[in-house]
């Protein structure tokens, strides 16, 4: 018989979990494998609430093993460090985001793109090296291979930054890679949510000049006031989209809900590319404007360790910070309620340190 | 009142039109206009059939003007040259393929992508700078800048040449800016047609090694005993598309018919680009294969002028050539019948220099 999560490890812990596809979370006990020769022991401070981690919770993507601890934005202290590891010693801040491994020899792996592997392990909810499942961030601490493990710059606080790891990285790394981060450079951003503000955040960074665009107008005022956003389209305004069609270098399109991507491919110039990190399921996709610019649609997940690093330094150093609510771990059931009406701004993030009662 | 067609202009021309939406090809008096100091004027020999044609004749894409003479593969042999041509004298062989117009100032023509320019003139069925309506191939005589006039190579025969001008380019032009013009590199060809059987005898000169995806076992033999195709793959069978998950560097899609691309998608390697050539109206795209691969779906519609003269030029010097039927002008509502049932091996030409009978 296999052992139960409570005592295949050794390290006792304790988390939130959701233990069938109700997606009610409640609290959980569960173990850690002791710190191996190239393992980092984190204890949890905060823990970042994402869209997927709701995915998740209710066995959307299809792959969910329950129960389940999710959170894959965790930042907290070094506790413990194995005998081989370089970057890091007790007390040390550090982050941990949406991957804990991957095959470390292919291609991919080499290229520092992690992210692609076909072998990679999430941070929550998929088999590990050993067999037994992963645990996420909504718990009190974590062991990780360091190779995974983020350094945590002094400047940059560990609450608010919490989201860098996965809403961040999600969206600094397309920017980079598809080159939208150059002064100048036409940027757009579909949809003002987690994703979205930080999308803004960082091509504002870069100097690009950046339209968001949105369904509803009511987010207009804040976004050109509080985000330096430089123009604000309504997509259900064909008189405003038609002005702007094909004024766009690149699109980042952060919606995970269906909806239509004609009207944004019309935003971009020849050659300009709608970049997806939402996970709508499936999309109709008109073919004759993708052929007459040699316009693409690609899509993008997070990035490899590499550049998640230097994403959290170039956060740190640029004082680029999510907006968020800091929230109670007892919090977490009506969170979730509230994530799916998009009745946040823009980021909710687990108060772990504090809140998170171990019983 | 406007002069008409057989008026408009000095030169008096003939060839085949259609003349409204049934798309029944009949004889047609029309003009050219007197060459201009920077213009070629032609004798046409041959001339290619394109599916786009058979798309203009019946108005498929909304924007044919009738009568509308089409053509867009053309050779022929230069009879007149304007006082400022610098490459052509007369008595040269030449083609003009899909483009007799730009603007010549934008960003994209500075950098010899006329063919993504926004104010581009198709060959046939647009208006012209001088307001007047441009006429294809399907006639006896043409005149165009020279900027749009291709040299042809002395080796290279220009009747079964001719369909270098469209299927050539369109499928010689993403092979080479997306990287798939290497030794070695794993390329799909969608669709063993007109546009498919030229991809892979590009793709085979480059040294790629190429797998052909067709709904039909039929084309396999053919594929792979005369075209050197390495692989064969029956879109339709799971199991051997299955097996070839996340094989290929590139794909060029040629099919013009709805079809699913999940399951091109699935034959890319992470970082692998779906390149659409043909000209279905939407097609739904799968995102979650996208995401987890930073794969691309992408538009690619012919070339610029300088890559057609490349194209051309590393056709002669590998020979390559594309498998025709020369048909007879009269024949040509035929050919379009069998057109529509994909009855041709693999492109018809008509040889307009011995069968079109000036009335």
């Amino acid at each position: 018989m296999a052992a139960s999560p409570e005592t295949e490890h050794p390290v006792k812990a304790f988390g939130w979990a959701a233990k069938d596809t109700s997606g009610v979370f409640s609290p959980f006990k569960f173990s850690r494998r002791a710190t191996g020769e190239n393992d980092v022991q984190l204890k949890i401070l905060y823990c970042g609430v994402c869209h997927s981690d709701l995915h998740m919770a209710k066995n959307e993507l299809g792959f969910t093993q329950f129960p389940m601890v999710p959170g894959h934005e965790i930042v907290g202290v070094v506790t413990e460090v194995g005998s081989k590891v370089k970057n890091f010693k007790i007390g040390d801040k550090a982050g941990i985001g949406c991957l804990v491994g991957s095959c470390r020899q292919c291609d991919l792996c080499n290229r520092d793109l992690e992210n692609y592997c076909s072998k990679q392990i999430l941070t929550y909810s998929m088999p590990y090296y050993d067999g037994t499942i992963t645990y996420g961030g909504y718990s009190d601490i974590i062991v990780a291979d360091e190779h995974f493990v983020v350094r945590w710059p002094d400047n940059l606080p560990l609450d608010i930054g919490a989201p860098l790891l996965c809403a961040g990285i999600t969206t600094y790394s397309p920017l980079k890679h598809f080159g939208l981060d150059k002064p100048g450079v036409k940027v757009g951003v579909v949809g003002l949510g987690g994703l979205g503000h930080i999308a803004v955040k960082f091509a504002k960074a870069f100097g690009a000049h950046v339209t968001v665009v949105s369904t509803s107008v009511s987010k207009k005022k804040e976004a050109i006031e509080n985000l330096g956003v430089d123009e604000f389209l309504v997509s259900l305004e064909p008189e405003q989209m038609q002005a702007a069609a094909g004024t766009l270098d690149g699109i980042i399109d952060t919606v995970s809900a269906s909806h239509s991507l004609l009207p944004l491919v019309s935003l971009l110039k020849a050659e300009g590319k709608l970049i997806l990190v939402g996970l709508p399921q499936s999309l109709e996709v008109p073919i004759f404007p993708l052929l007459i610019g040699r316009r693409a649609i690609i899509g993008s997940a997070i990035g490899g360790l590499k550049e998640t690093q230097e994403m959290i330094d170039f956060a740190a150093k640029h004082n680029i910070l999510p907006d968020v609510e800091m929230i109670k771990m007892d919090y977490v059931n009506t969170a979730m309620d509230r994530l799916l009406k998009s009745d946040v701004k823009y980021r909710f993030v687990i108060d772990i340190a504090n809140t998170l009662k171990v019983e």
